[in-house]
């Protein structure tokens, strides 16, 4: 990668550099595998025994850090390294990146109908359904289907392979990674006479601005009425979003996540990987699930919220697991003894 | 939408309707939140308080509530409103559907001796491969690949960028979701040396009629023999069928739920988002797993099982946590003072 | 299936012939189903039982069955019948496998500057980016996007529809099933009042030789350096591997596992259906999970660790469910007993 100069970084995003403005980086790393051309950063006291000996050119560090790391080199002090390092990383993905086009790629299907803004971009072997938009700036990456009356919004990246079903709209700003599917039929029967009966799924996938959604991830379109993600949210990989959910704005979940039809995710919550919730449950603000934890009814008050079983040397795991299998009965012979005493 | 009138309806679909039989319905709405152009459904007495309030055009209600319903206005009786609902969202589907075309997108890649009824619809880009067999009425959406010797059968659909593999055949009525695998390599391999030796797999998969098919659910071939899926199985996203796999007829699994090689599951089973079954295990029919349990030994017995830790705060979790892996001596403290009482 | 004589099997791979040289198989298959024209294997005494009732043609087992195999009929014996078995499989997969071609399909999209080896095959609707890298004898199949600066080594074999994002790389002979994606974005991001400020990810993904991966499963790449998997490592699907993993060389992991950022999983190590390894954590060598457990720390001894919750039927459950969430006062309760007998 061809360099930048630390003048060159903090005139784009602030910061108080202490030490040579002309000094090259030509790579971010991590503070304790960072060669001597590259700018690293220290986000917790936790690592502070790296930063004395790192070969980084630079740290980034808070102004509690700013003497310690003056010592030991050239330094930016800013006010929260993690999100210097945050917007660093985009500043210089986009330093670094290939300048975006705009067209329809010979080879990408699109049907008759579809508006494509000129500042768009339809890739390879792209298929546009009819009356779908895409707007300014959009990216529609290979072997996406963008399907019939759906809608891309401004700046939004849907990298190869994403689906995007009939109706289904995602806002500004998002990011869609490989293999998404937004907008597959919910999971919806009737049972009659020991056979399932399909409810047609009727509603439609809303996605907000701000949106990152994470490779394979499926959201289901509602029955009767829309499945919404709300503005900021951010979905990792392998996660499933039933029919009719709501997550609310600025809530993340981490990977493998499921969330059972028509439950209802209050805004700025998260859940760890392999957490599901089940379905028509609310989940107020500010609620955090711990990783693999099995959400079986709402959550009306703010907080974190954790049920997994403490995993354990085989043998252990034998002997208590057996034995939680008679833990009422435990409990009654317990009470019995607690009378008699 | 067109909107429909309400004898329309109940020509089709049967039922006694309450009420002027040219009010013109223009959507189908939950009771809660129906506007007064839309036709809603009471499937549950727990929602009785919402009839009195909904301004929905006209609810579909059982016999019970026939009194109560037509009371408020327009009224649909039926024996069983869920099912009438889920009859009628199909029928709605169809009226507002754009009609089916046949014939193969110019687009579309189709090797020599596959066989394509003149009935069936290729999308934009799918992919079909030597003699491979597409039946009447069966639509093979955009991107899909259907692999040499595979078999689609009559009316099914393959909705976008669904993988066939290699002599996999589904049956008639058929739905498959974006994104789904079938027949890709089971998971087998003979250790030997510290190194895993593959064992090809040599089996297909079978899927019988009636079968939907979630976004990105995996299905794969057998080892020797076939993994099977009978009639009328509904899976629904991101679920693992591993090899030789049987699911019993008219069994049902919801999302992220993961089912181990050489698993037997019965007829008219269910299991909840991400229940585990392991492999090698025997499901009578009519049994029912609990979202996110674990199964690991074979069920005999029809009826409900269930597996899961019970969330709490975080920290009556890690208190309770805690105290478990201890929870075998704790027993055995518990029959040292029964001994001495 | 035409047939190969049991004289061109023991040429090929060794073992010692009991009974007809020229007694033709014309199907490999289990030894409870296996018909007359089959060969099948007896891997474990376990099923000792099934060997004289077998119809086989010929069985495979090992020294200690050699006699009273050979009573029954035609037999190979072999060291261990299951690898034997397995490299059996591979022997007949290419006997019985079409020839692969070398070449592009005319509807490939190839970009300027991409690399591809005269024998090497690229399917029809693959894309293939700028200064991507396909070594001789890798097959990339339909709808496959390997992205610019990404490397497919000697005889990997990409199944359709997989995604090798940008400046990713493969090692030789690996094997990637449909709808892999490797090298979408980590799920790094930074809060800032309340929002998410993503981080951009960096690095890329290495995966070494003979890996194979399967479908649906996800491996994102680095924030600052590349996700490693290292030689001989199988995956199975549906499988999420987070940013800045490792994965020691010969592990194995099962379907729907989840390993979350910066995890660091040692050489022949593996893991159950569902189990999750949680960010950060370092696994020894030789560690096994059994399947639906969590990893919440790291593990530093060889061995098998579990912890999940034993089913049972729904009503016992919840009576020791409701039970557990008293646990750590009951061992309170009992601690006072104690103090008092």
């Amino acid at each position: 990668m061809s360099g930048v100069r630390l003048a060159e970084i903090v005139a784009a995003l602030g910061g108080e550099l202490l030490g040579e403005p002309g000094l090259v980086i030509r790579r971010l790393a991590p503070l304790d595998t960072a060669a001597d051309d590259a700018l690293a950063f220290l986000a917790h006291p936790r690592y502070l025994q790296q930063l004395a000996k790192t070969a980084a050119a630079c740290v980034i560090v808070g102004p509690a850090q700013r003497e310690a790391a003056a010592l030991r080199g050239a330094t930016i002090v800013a006010d929260d390294p993690y999100l210097y390092f945050a917007r660093l990383t985009q500043w210089w993905a986009r330093m670094h990146g290939r300048t975006t086009v705009a067209g329809v790629h010979p080879s990408a299907v699109i049907e008759p109908g579809a508006v494509i803004h000129p500042a768009a971009w339809i890739g390879p072997l792209a298929v546009i359904g009819a009356r779908a938009h895409v707007a300014a700036g959009a990216a529609i990456g290979a072997h996406c289907t963008v399907q019939a009356d759906a809608r891309i919004g401004e700046n939004t990246r849907l990298h190869s392979r994403v689906h995007i079903g009939e109706g289904c709209l995602i806002g500004a700003r998002g990011i869609v990674h490989p293999g998404v599917v937004i907008g597959a039929d919910g999971f919806g029967f009737a049972a009659h006479e020991g056979e399932w009966i399909k409810i047609e799924q009727l509603g439609a996938v809303r996605i907000g601005d701000d949106v990152e959604i994470g490779a394979n991830t499926c959201i289901d379109r509602g029955a009767l009425e829309d499945t919404v993600i709300e503005d900021g949210v951010k979905l990792d990989n392998l996660i499933q979003v039933g029919h009719n959910v709501r997550i609310g704005a600025h809530s993340a979940m981490a990977g493998c996540v499921g969330i059972a039809g028509s439950a209802r995710i209050g805004r700025h919550c998260t859940a760890g990987g392999g957490a599901i919730i089940l379905g028509h449950l609310e989940l107020v603000d500010h609620v955090h699930i711990t990783a693999a934890t099995v959400v079986t009814r709402s959550i009306l008050k703010p907080g974190q919220y954790s049920g997994l079983f403490p995993f354990d040397d085989n043998a252990s795991w034998e002997k208590n697991a057996a034995t939680l299998r008679q833990l009422h009965s435990l409990r009654e012979r317990l009470r019995a003894l607690e009378k008699k005493s």
